[in-house]
């Protein structure tokens, strides 16, 4: 595929200048454009060693708006870093809507690297692929324009650029000796796996743009070009058609999932204290263990209004140190968390190993409330179920636990607690309007539940759906849910 | 000062339920009052170790609203806070207006365990102390409610519950053996180091309150209801009245700072050239040495409209590769900055060591744009001059380098420009109605301007006032101040 970057492309420097002076204009108008677009967008600067990618991402700088911009480098990782899914640095520096990141370095640079190097063997380098596939779709799908440039050399001007003992530096390939023969075969290894990576990831929605890179001029404006042809087409670009709703079997009193919940089972009060204190002690003790063996733990409350997700999750919370972990309760996004993608606003919060990061309602909201509100189109909220597999499968490969659990109660237990509250006067404040109203689409968040469960409890990350019309009951399922799966874990 | 806090209060059972049973009631109140007020609320809760610190925390989180409150431990530091100033780390964590961030461990907790440890004198500790209440004024100045918990336990009961290995091990205090006795003498000189940090701070905008924490109701009632009533008594408080503006001296047409700027000074085009070549070549090398000794540089870009500073900037930014600097311009505010303290935004995107971060406008909009056109008041903007030198002390402090340029061009000047920019299509986007409306007020912003520099112009951290009429000669002053600073601490 790179022979046809082997051709000598160059451009004059007075040719150069005109064409810039041009293009620089077309940039700015553009990017004014785009600001007030609702789509990001993401350039990728890549390419072999010693390509000049430096330089391209000076002049994107140079020739735009910087108030507009902001470019991100790729290298040398915090321990912060380290310490979540190797996605949530990507994540951490997404360009919000209107505005245009320039990655330099990106989510392909380290599996390549490690696949050249021999640290990642080739069927995982294509795995990652996938996985950054399904990521960039995921952010196209959104609407974000990404960018992808890819920079060659020839490997003899690779050669007269670069020595054997930078190439080996720069990519950690193992290279004998410092010579040019070395550095050849080095170099074109390099090569052959960026092909691979570059073939398997060159999709419609997220092409590669490949450039010679011998001659600085032709390099620099191509790239500018490529930038201002794809940014004028996807502003000129109408909004996609409406997609049609998704055909659904008639399910009007069909059992769901739910219906299999065995709600009538309890605890006594004596049973419930001792088994209580017991869990408790033994959360207590394996949130240490997973603080020492830096094990993180995530956890997802979601369940009906009044099913008890309040008073479960203090049970929860009063065994483990405050030091080791976050509690978090999402209401209405601030303006910053509008202008990303909707999981932006749960991978921000995402803790750290050793730590645990527990979600009172989460990413779910998307195919829950979203879904039966109609906050979400039809698209959107069907897409969310890959778009969570995905991200709760990157949860699980870091190594964290990952727990879900929906509290269920019946219909008519959830009516005497909404009576109790409006009688029990520090209870008012939990009842308003919108959990009557919520109340009256049951069957539509039963069904929506139900599809939730079955598009996203896979093995890795199942939902534990738990019965609550005994509150006690519930208490102990979850705590005991929290204990063996750290216990699987912890050995 | 302890004496009163070992007189051995307690609370039995019933009655720590019966007035727990009350005080959630008006707590939760009290937090939705909360939520439609413009302040925050920091809740520190400190003291000496094995007082039951961590199980106020729970107390307090289980009694209060999880969506509007959010616990943050400050204990292991992870590489990122280390390599930024001292306080990045309590920034990022402050809540926004309307909610309440407990800080388990805070600003106190290092300065007083490194002086009981001997890491640092007691004077060390004093400006340490003197430091902290600064930035305490500074947030109850912007609005905040600081309460600050200490509980205490008498030594003996401490000995119970700790070992003298524990004791080591918590405040790294040198105990020569595991006995009692050593348990004794470094317990006590913990409690009179905390003794003086406590004195130190026990001030009329963010008093301490002191707990005796020996019966754990009493504790942790205590603690419940001085929430709550400097809670109520904040959320009661009218607004402060307006502060009287200050009296100014009648400068009509009296010489400013910007008067001394020798605005003749001009290079031409050849010798621009040869000097540009030979600083940039210089910058871009002590980047790569700034980052091989993670040395952090701090830069901030003030000036005229027209001034020049975007190309100047660019100038800099060409020397330095991209991987090695943030540029960062500032428009308006997001809701999420709107509802923090006006530094808060500043503070998070400051780089870590080894990187410059550079800000094209700064936290010098609030004594310039937002004094002369009256978006902050006269007393908002007065006080920022001791918050900014604060701030930048403690870049300063830190090892950073720190550059504050003002690009000065003369009023005929400006007006050339901005003409310029009319005729020229690919300028046009640069002037706007704001820039002439600006350009009336010349007088005001010189006086703003003369005021910044006499107010924050400090040895540490001075101004350059750059003579911007001829755009060459300002572009190597400014990347030679660069050099020269740089080379300076890089030697």
């Amino acid at each position: 595929m790179f022979e046809t970057l082997e051709l000598g492309r160059k451009l004059k420097r007075k040719d150069f200048n005109t064409a810039v002076l041009a293009l620089r204009a077309k940039l700015l108008e553009l990017q004014f454009q785009l600001e007030d677009a609702d789509f990001p967008v993401i350039i990728i600067v890549s390419g072999v060693e010693g390509a000049g990618k430096g330089s391209v991402v000076h002049r994107l700088n140079e020739w735009m708006h910087p108030r507009l911009i902001q470019t991100h480098a790729f290298w040398d990782h915090s321990d912060e870093e380290e310490q979540r899914p190797y996605f949530w640095r990507f994540w951490r520096a997404l360009p919000a809507r209107g505005r245009i990141g320039i990655f330099f370095g990106s989510w392909y640079t380290q599996p390549i690297l490690r696949a050249a190097s021999g640290a990642i063997t080739e069927a995982q380098l294509n795995l990652e692929m996938q996985r950054i596939e399904g990521f960039e779709r995921m952010l196209t799908d959104d609407g974000a324009l990404i960018i992808k440039l890819w920079f060659h050399l020839p490997a003899a001007v690779a050669r007269d650029r670069l020595q054997a003992d930078q190439l080996r530096e720069l990519t950690e390939i193992e290279l004998s000796e410092n010579s040019s023969d070395e550095f050849m075969e080095g170099y074109n290894k390099l090569v052959r796996i960026s092909e691979i990576g570059i073939r398997a990831t060159d999709t419609g929605h997220s092409p590669w743009h490949l450039v010679e890179a011998t001659d600085d001029n032709y390099r620099e404006l191509s790239a500018g070009e490529l930038v201002e042809q794809r940014l004028r087409a996807r502003l000129a670009q109408a909004p996609a058609p409406a997609v049609i709703a998704p055909v659904r079997p008639a399910n009007g009193d069909q059992p769901t999932v739910l219906d299999s919940v065995p709600l009538e089972s309890a605890l006594d009060g004596d049973e419930y204290h001792e088994q209580l204190e017991h869990y408790q002690q033994r959360l207590e003790t394996l949130a240490w263990q997973a603080r020492r063996e830096q094990l993180a733990c995530v956890a997802v409350f979601e369940g009906w209004d009044a099913a008890g997700k309040g008073s479960a999750i203090r049970r929860v919370t009063q065994s483990i140190d405050p030091r080791l972990y976050h509690l978090l309760q999402y209401a209405a996004p601030t303006d910053e968390e509008t202008a990303h993608h909707y999981l932006w606003r749960f991978w921000r919060q995402l803790g750290r190993d050793g730590k645990f990061t527990l979600f009172d309602r989460s990413w779910y909201g998307r195919v829950l409330v979203e879904r039966v509100e109609g906050f979400a189109s039809d698209q959107q909220w069907q897409r969310a179920y890959s778009e969570i597999n995905r991200f709760e499968e990157q949860l699980v490969d870091h190594g964290s636990v990952l727990l879900k659990f929906w509290l269920h109660i019946s219909q008519e237990e959830q009516l005497e607690r909404f009576e109790l509250r409006e009688q029990t006067p520090h209870k008012q404040h939990k009842i308003t309007e919108e959990d009557w109203r919520n109340r009256d689409k049951w069957r539509e968040y039963e069904e929506a539940v139900h599809d939730m469960v079955a598009h996203t409890s896979t093995n890795s990350a199942p939902w534990t759906l738990v019965a609550g019309n005994n509150k006690r009951y519930a208490r102990i399922e979850i705590l005991k849910r929290f204990c063996t799966a750290l216990e699987d874990r912890l050995g």
